[in-house]
């Protein structure tokens, strides 16, 4: 017998190099989703929609009638550069609140761990050493850029301000205004807002514009013992030129979310410098349930005809 | 030859058993203020203005003219305490926006720090460790709950909030509303904050009222596994009951800036407990000459016969 009430479901195929992206889904499930491995698709040219991370080069050639591909997180990087994604595959990606507030809870945990040195708390704990010499700065005599005041740049910039900082957004457009956040945009905002911030957080995309971007020349510009906070992607920062950068003193720390290499090799010497805070890419994540119930939204929004929501710009990269 | 441009200065005594305050002082200057050690004072009964810190059982004996004293500090508790305040004496307290921001960020701190788990990823880094493995709640799901939502409070709740935290407030009053943030008022606020909250954050002042109040009773209505973030007075925590719930895992984690004895003394179990994070009561100042220009602005209302800003209700401890 058939179960009449379930809807038609959109047979989505799930394309990633790196790891079985429809068993980690398996737990979670969406009656508007149907998804399958590559291996399990009877006949590929019926796979109009997918979902990915980081596919293999060939990833879309079985699929000649692929409309949609979803990126299972905010970054499309992996999906853009990949070869065999055609231009008139429409790119989305999750936009998530949720997510973005997450990301500025986690952002705020390294500034305030920086300006007031809370990891020497830590090891003076391991001493039974109460030490209340350190007077930080005044919050309001801390600058904080945000390079990219997208969903997690505006997010991150708002907690931010409500502790205090002095706080700069940089962006390509603008956009609207944010209370308390001063807003650069346009070609030197990103210079600008380096050379006047204490505490650096990167939330950038990555695109052709902004790879490399995290380098000595920047480096140089800002004031002496600032600070790198890095949660935007691995391939914007020269990873040589940070260490030299904190070797010099240029920089005083810096905290890495993510890396040109994920997991960090176990011969990195970024691993054991005194002066790095390492988390292993978990700034902020959506849910699974968001990832499958924004790709629905994504794909019947396109069926009708409309812009899908999440649709980013390919053309721009992000 | 006199110099004529000087308004006349308030005579303000540096009142504390425990540290030279007219020294800590002397870095900064306000035109109005003259700031002198008891040993200075030719004729105390011409002394109407006292600045104190953990005065002297006797502190106030000596000045029979006095009118005024001002805490350094946002409580006021060890002021109240004092047997030779006489009940004429008006006692004002700092109250400063960007001390309040930030505690907010200090209490944020600790609030991800717990959640998100960061301490495992600096533990983990020691041992070039990669591991994604733990997923944190989505911080919806997170109730973070504020005790006391005065000046510190109120900052507090708007920051966890802007990180997508599901926040409550308990203040005796209720106050104005604030965004995104549930407020809970009156005689069960406090127990009823605490029974709901998977984090729990002391920002109380110390009266008769609250001393004691973080103890086994409240530990056990509380969510099993929750954290106990304590940022207000040392007395309002029985820290034997602190560390039972820590061990029997009723409580998950705690982190304390204050403690019964400061500094904390080297043999206490809580150092080396480890599910705690100690520091050495540094959550939040405000700056030395926000303390003078503050107390010159409330004694200056005062002989205006006006109420000072920062006077507090003796009646109501805070
Ligand atoms: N570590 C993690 O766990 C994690 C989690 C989530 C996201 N991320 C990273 O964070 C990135 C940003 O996420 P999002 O959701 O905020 O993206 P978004 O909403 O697309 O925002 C991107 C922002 O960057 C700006 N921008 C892009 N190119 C620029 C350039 N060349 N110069 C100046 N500004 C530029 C954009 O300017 P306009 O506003 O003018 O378009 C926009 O403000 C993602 O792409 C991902 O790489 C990391
Ligand atoms: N660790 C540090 O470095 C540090 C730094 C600054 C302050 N502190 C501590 O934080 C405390 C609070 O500072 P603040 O500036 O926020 O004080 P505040 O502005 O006076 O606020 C006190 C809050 O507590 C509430 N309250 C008082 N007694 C209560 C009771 N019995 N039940 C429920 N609520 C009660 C008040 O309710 P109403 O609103 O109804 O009056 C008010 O909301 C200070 O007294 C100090 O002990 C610690």
């Amino acid at each position: 017998m058939k179960d009449m009430t379930l809807p038609t479901r959109i047979t989505v195929v799930a394309l990633s190099e790196t790891f079985d992206l429809a068993a980690n889904m398996a737990e979670v499930a969406d009656p508007r989703v149907h998804l399958v491995r590559p291996s399990e698709v009877e006949d590929p040219s019926l796979v109009t929609c997918a979902l990915a991370w980081l596919p293999a080069d060939d990833a879309f050639d079985a699929y000649p009638n692929m409309r949609m591909v979803s990126s299972i997180a905010a970054g499309v990087d992996s999906l853009i550069a990949c070869p065999s994604l055609r231009d008139d595959i429409v790119v989305t990606r999750i936009r998530d609140e949720e997510q973005a507030r997450m990301m500025a809870g986690f952002a705020a945990w390294h500034v305030v761990h920086h300006h007031r040195q809370m990891g020497t708390y830590i090891n003076n704990q391991a001493t039974q050493t109460w030490d209340r010499s350190f007077r930080a700065d005044m919050a309001s005599n801390v600058t904080v850029g945000v390079l990219g005041f997208g969903l997690m740049g505006r997010h991150t910039a708002r907690a931010l301000a409500t502790m205090g900082y002095k706080v700069i957004g940089a962006s390509r457009s603008g956009g609207e205004p944010e209370p308390e956040v001063e807003l650069l945009s346009g070609d030197g905002a990103i210079a600008e807002t380096a050379a006047r911030s204490d505490i650096l957080i990167n939330l950038l995309p990555l695109t052709a514009q902004t790879r490399d971007i995290l380098n000595a020349e920047l480096f140089s510009t800002m004031p002496k013992g600032a600070v790198l906070v890095q949660l935007g992607r691995g391939e914007q920062l020269i990873e040589e030129d940070l260490l030299a950068a904190l070797d010099s003193g240029q920089l005083s720390a810096a905290s890495l979310d993510v890396f040109r290499l994920e997991p960090l090799p176990k011969d990195s010497p970024i691993w054991t410098h005194p002066k790095v805070v390492i988390t292993p890419h978990k700034a902020s994540d959506t849910t699974r349930s968001e990832v499958l119930r924004q790709l629905a939204d994504n794909y019947e929004a396109l069926v009708q005809g409309l812009t899908p929501p999440g649709a980013v710009n390919r053309g721009a990269g992000y």
